[in-house]
């Protein structure tokens, strides 16, 4: 088992649905990726930083599923990255509502000293420099950096992006994204360009339409279980990623076959995320819940054609 | 081996996409089907209806193939249906430029005497009433009937779409015409209604997306191949259609085990229709390259995780 050390966002969320509306709850991609990681036992260590409002029990929580807050900075006098976004019917599009930056808008990340050894290292959704400023930590190179981004970086920080992309080994990206940061329609030619810009393997996200895994004309596809309701979509990408970083930690093979599995742990994973409110089913998972979907999963997918 | 009996449109299209345009080539829901059915050796007969104007070339062509083309009615005096499409640069939408229904417009399906006992039946998008009528002649009861429609149908012919539908097994439809069909946004809820109205067995097409395959709470998902480039998707529904049908005829086996592998093939087979214009890459397709291609649809899917 190897450690995973994942810098991300630890937030409030309040978040409007068609099934409802929640207060100012548990959120942020660093939270989602945690849970999803404390799923494989592994260690996995949190970079991030909250204001005085954020409540211990919270940090508490994520302690007893053995997740490691030392990185997680407190400033007191400051307050914590607050979102708040409303999903349409068809909860495949959302308005944000409310971005308060707060303490995040000067964040300089301090990874932990028994964190500078991962040999996984997740570099959430935050700017280019923060992502690399992480690496930069790091005193045994990593196995395995996974990176995600998203649009507002390629508007903002394209440069920085590029640079800190040539460090990695996986990104992780939906599909209007790699479409933008490629300059290509066909997901296929769009993974391909990606690739010349650092990354061995390319993950695009597709939300409800599952994710593809490229790695020098290999391919791979995993699903999204099919659902008959997706309560809150909130964090399922983050916990798509935690998940597929957990199972390689825990596994300590990076080799693309296992890679497709990891692609299917973390489809598993965000399949349950999306069944409640922000972080509250992903906090009562238990192990044989996953383990039982992932009957699920093969049934939804695997075949066995004889060809003559 | 069984017989198929297919029921569809057999046709002239003009098509324009991002890589060119072409004159009035052969087309057709029927003739999709028809060719796709071919690959599999089985006895195939299409039921349809062409113009004075239709090139004997087309049907020996077919012939060739070992499609039976007894059922297709020739009107010397009539001509062909005509349709013209515009695809926009994602391929994923199209504008209907001309449709001219022509010989279709008083089309009277009549199923030959060889036909009539035929164990599979695919009833093409076409008026619920024609449909029907194809049903009302066969003198054996077919193992399997397979429907296919569209939003058409259900906004001008609703009631006659309902009573047709009680008396197939199989419905083959889009993802939007699930969700205006049953009234629900989930799939997953979708597919339990449209079951309700008849159907054991229901496909839902998400095109680049994929084909989901719902039966009594069990689900199965295949996905599209992920192409390069995707050059003309004229066909390729029905020729996934034609392959699930073709694949089931062949093999006599029509267990939800089975059902998958026939999706399967049948999203192989569109995933060479797309390659070039109208029927051209069908018409040349050969079996080592459907062989080869299945062994990438295992490779994209395909994943063996050991549940500890």
């Amino acid at each position: 088992m190897s450690k995973l050390l994942a810098v991300g966002t630890v937030a409030f969320d309040a978040i409007e649905t068609p099934f409802g509306k929640t207060a100012k709850i548990l959120g942020g991609s660093g939270t989602f990726v945690g849970l999803a990681a404390s799923q494989f036992g592994i260690q996995t260590g949190i970079v991030s930083v909250v204001g005085g409002d954020f409540p211990e029990a919270y940090l508490t929580m994520m302690n007893d599923k053995g997740i490691n807050t030392d990185g997680i900075e407190i400033i007191k006098t400051g307050k914590t990255f607050f979102w708040s976004g409303r999903y349409h019917n068809d909860m495949n599009s959302r308005d944000t509502l409310i971005t308060e930056l707060n303490v995040l808008e000067d964040f300089k990340p301090v990874v932990p000293e028994r964190f500078k050894d991962a040999k996984i290292v997740m570099l959430g959704n935050l700017h280019p420099l923060v992502q690399a400023s992480v690496l930069d930590q790091m005193t045994v190179k990593p196995t395995l950096i996974v990176l995600d981004t998203m649009n507002f970086w390629m508007n903002i920080a394209l440069e920085e992006l590029h640079a800190v992309l040539k460090r990695v080994d996986v990104i992780t990206i939906n599909d209007e994204e790699a479409r933008q940061l490629s300059g290509e329609y066909s997901l296929v030619n769009a993974a391909k360009k990606i690739h010349e810009m650092g990354p061995k393997y390319v993950v695009i996200k597709k939300g409800e339409h599952g994710a593809l895994l490229f790695n020098e004309g290999n391919m791979f596809f995993a699903p999204a279980l099919p659902l008959a309701e997706v309560f809150d979509p909130t964090g399922a990408g983050d916990t798509f990623a935690g998940g597929f970083c957990g199972y390689l930690a825990k596994t300590e093979d990076i080799s693309f076959e296992n890679m497709k599995n990891a692609i299917i742990y973390g489809s598993n994973l965000a399949s349950f995320c999306v069944e409640k409110f922000g972080t509250e089913r992903m906090q009562d998972l238990t192990t044989s819940e996953v383990t039982n979907r992932l009957q699920a999963f093969k049934e939804l997918t695997q075949f066995d054609i004889k060809i003559s």
